[in-house]
């Protein structure tokens, strides 16, 4: 730290007025420390990942999809800002309930959960879901997969490959999934049997020869790192998503130019969900002079903010 | 729960357009669940708690000053906002380095401390302050104190009026200290002897007979609970400043009608940091049918966002 | 609660004195509350678990292996206190390191990533592991992936029986995969291809057509499921072995009779990994009156403390 | 880090055999890494901690005393292993309550705290109290602090001495307040106010001329800080207690020697009860070479093992 000038940053203080665009708060953050200032850094590089040349990696752990951030994720698909998405299985069959028709609903997480079941009501957090809407989704993706194997001569799938083939099948244009298969965004989710498409591919694999291979996957990927000119991610929360987004750059010689980590997890615990972006430069995961900020503050207000003041950029 | 309509609020997933102002962001947050959601219930409750009847707390704990919301909070004092302040001595310390002319600055948390020692910087997470402020802060609080033990011939005082001393002698108007004084905002700090003020006051103390009580000031805060005809109570962050808002209200039968709290401790550690709003119902701190919320975020963010929303609200 | 005693277990003081077992000091957890009445309760829990009739389900998340937690795993499973293990694909590949002759050594967590880098050093929290290891672990698990291809008409494999297959052919008698296949512990990795056997097994099924199936494994772990006349699980971490043992639990009427989990995410965040025992009673995945409890601490104290005072108690 | 030996600690993993005590269980730790490699040097620094020209701090935050702590801190004031006690209102209160005859009982944290309110029980986690407790606590305390100001001409008091003034008037030997006094262990408590303390003397402050000064207990910390040889300091949690520790050497040249920190707040929140005991270094607070750790986990179980494995080494 020779010859660094410690103090060229002074603090202004965050000022609010009536009226303010979040483009105007994100400048008042910008003058901050801790989180709010973070979280301008984290803008900051999100709008910079956004050029022509960078390839951008989301990683989705976490209930985002019950939460309520559907919709962003869909948008940013839309607009371009994804173009390698990586989730979880409860994100995508969340996803799915909703384009089936069925709804999450704002709750309490200070209830009694023997009386939740005993109303048939499932909780995530303070998120309650009525458990038909799991009859639902399993009504309706098993047509689908029929469909997809009585049409598809290719076997085994990769993961992407069978993801992709559902959401062709979902009718409803505000899906993650069917957004994903309109925009020719590839969504990776390694974990895929950790969640109800694990348990219904199951009951459906007695009828059905459906056949989807582990591994095969990470070929696409790995193309996908090895042919960007630059690189970014977003990590909301950590998990699979995390980790599979991070490994498929420890092949790559120079690593992620950005990344984003938008959790709650402290590095403390030791796992990798709350390790730093540091820690990832160690094992080349990140490169030496990325531009990188992780932001512990709630993922449901972080990444809204973050795409509102990206929104606005982009607008001027 | 028997009878309740446990699907009336299904989650509507927040839309991002460009150009939003933070009241229309936070209609999107009102959808959501989990910190976005709760977020918005803060902002509605923080609304209501600006009624004419409300006398409201304000509990401020962290090193929010450093950190950058100093200005904030001054205009939350300006605008009438806050009618009774509760913070820490730390505070107050780098409210008075600010109006004495020193300055935080932007800086890393992965540094070097010994480098920084010997460089004479103090770290405050990923805020640096020069050591020579603290100089400038001991001549200034020195010439002050002995101001205000030469003029009051009152002794002792109790540590809300101590302050309100210093408050007074302060030139800069966007100092806290100076703004409750002004708009005549007790501020409360119990641990004040835990700051660089008790290392101050006990320096000059042997010099000046100054006297300050412990205990006196609890009969004004009580006062004001006995007086206020509903009350309400936002927490950044929680220790003293928490549990001395908490139990002012302990001895009152009716408690809280509206708590906010804006923290990243949570519960399971046990402390009362990070209890939960609901336990303080036990102890009758909070009325039993209370309007509250937590966010578990980072409160650099959410106050930000929960001040510009309210100002918002008032102007329609 | 009506009619409940409140006041029937009234906290005793532990009492430390010279040369206790830790089966003693567990007796004085059991008189505290917070985090160590927790602690008590999940050793009276995991010792009630081992009755003959108990399936025992053990999800093993974080970077246990890395960070000193292998033999205990090793012996869990020789001594059949682990029936079924699920686990992440890092623990495996820190396993076979380890069992290749490679080692992981105790660190630094405040260190310059970039200077690890140039060392060739990858870092986990406070745990460094050289690079060379890698290249041994890639070469041993080509040969074993190799042999098993040869050898094994059968295709494609689930996961659990590539695993298997993996573990015969590992000569260390202290791996948790050898140990795994010694014992006939089934070990299911829903996400194997998040890790370097991912990398690996993709590199080498260029060469040989290596099949394994990312959903085949539901069956197996669903029949254990349903052939348990009793059934419990220990949480280390949360991630995808929680989900998956959790989901496994779904369609099975009663749930899991025993549940403890040793994390240090908390329920705020609203992710699976910290959700609470109770949310997943609302679910069904736990049983309404099965015992659990969660122990928010680091799991590389609590689990070696758990299994040290279950020892204990077995012997007597 | 030129020419440092990365691997010159191999982690040999914990080997858990029947019957261990707890320093047996400590050489296990010590071979691992993330909290029980942390807890093993904890154990460490807190043997070294012990020797004759250490002046031992103890800063103790957090609800310990009503989560079973108490005898354990008692018998480190008897034992000579505590020189500087400091606290929260909130643990000499809950002491005071169980040396009138009192009790805390094990609860449940999810409890509906309406209900509790209607049985008049107090929750402090998954603590509860009865109302009654406080009422009997209210009219002892009263006839002590009446005692005092009868018999002591001296006005003001510091904190220190009205704390060691009731310590003399309690009956219950097994009262932290009562060892301290028993054992000439000064009690600083510096947010006294902050507590049922306050409330209670305030009053008691209309009948009687009660004066407790804010400020001259500094003077007393300093000194013992100017005449200590060697330092050392544990802290328990954060708070008032670990900053006014941290202060007292902020003036005098070498720091402390010795450092431990047993919490569960990461330092991700900027605020100084999870600040890093490095961040401390920055300001001199604690030697450039000082042995230092921080242990992320339950204080109630690490503390109870630090202390356990401590008392074995002595007896060695």
């Amino acid at each position: 730290m020779k010859n660094i000038d410690y103090f060229k940053n002074p603090i202004k203080h965050a000022n609010i007025r009536q009226g303010m665009t979040i483009a105007e708060i994100a400048n008042e953050f910008d003058k901050c420390a801790f989180g709010a200032g973070r979280l301008a850094k984290a803008i900051r590089i999100y709008r910079a990942m956004q050029a022509d040349d960078v390839t951008r990696f989301f990683g989705l752990a976490g209930a985002m999809v019950p939460a309520g951030m559907r919709q962003i994720i869909v948008d940013l698909i839309k607009n371009g800002n994804i173009n390698v998405l990586v989730t979880t299985g409860a994100n995508l069959v969340h996803d799915m309930i909703e384009a089936f028709g069925g709804e999450h609903c704002q709750g309490e997480c200070t209830v009694d959960d023997v009386e939740l079941k005993g109303a048939r009501i499932d909780r995530i957090y303070d998120v309650f879901l009525s458990d038909e809407h799991f009859t639902t989704f399993e009504k309706q993706f098993d047509e689908i997969v029929t469909d997809i194997v009585d049409r598809s001569p290719k076997r085994p799938f990769t993961i992407s490959e069978f993801l992709k083939e559902i959401g062709r099948r979902i009718a409803d244009k505000n899906s993650i999934l069917r957004a994903a298969s309109d925009f020719n965004v590839p969504v990776f989710c390694p974990a895929i049997a950790d969640s109800s498409i694990g348990l219904q591919t199951w009951i459906f694999g007695y009828k059905r020869n459906l056949q989807v291979d582990t591994f095969k996957d990470i070929r696409q990927i790995m193309d996908i790192c090895y042919n960007a000119k630059r690189s970014g991610a977003l990590f909301v929360g950590g998990g699979v998503p995390k980790n599979f987004i991070m490994q498929s750059m420890l092949l790559i010689p120079k690593g992620f130019d950005f990344a984003i980590q938008l959790t709650m997890d402290s590095p403390e615990t030791g796992g990798l969900s709350g390790a730093t972006l540091d820690e990832a430069k160690s094992w080349g995961k990140i490169g030496e002079r990325a531009e990188t900020v992780t932001v512990y503050s709630d993922a449901t207000i972080t990444l809204t903010l973050i795409v509102a003041a990206m929104r606005d950029q982009i607008t001027l």
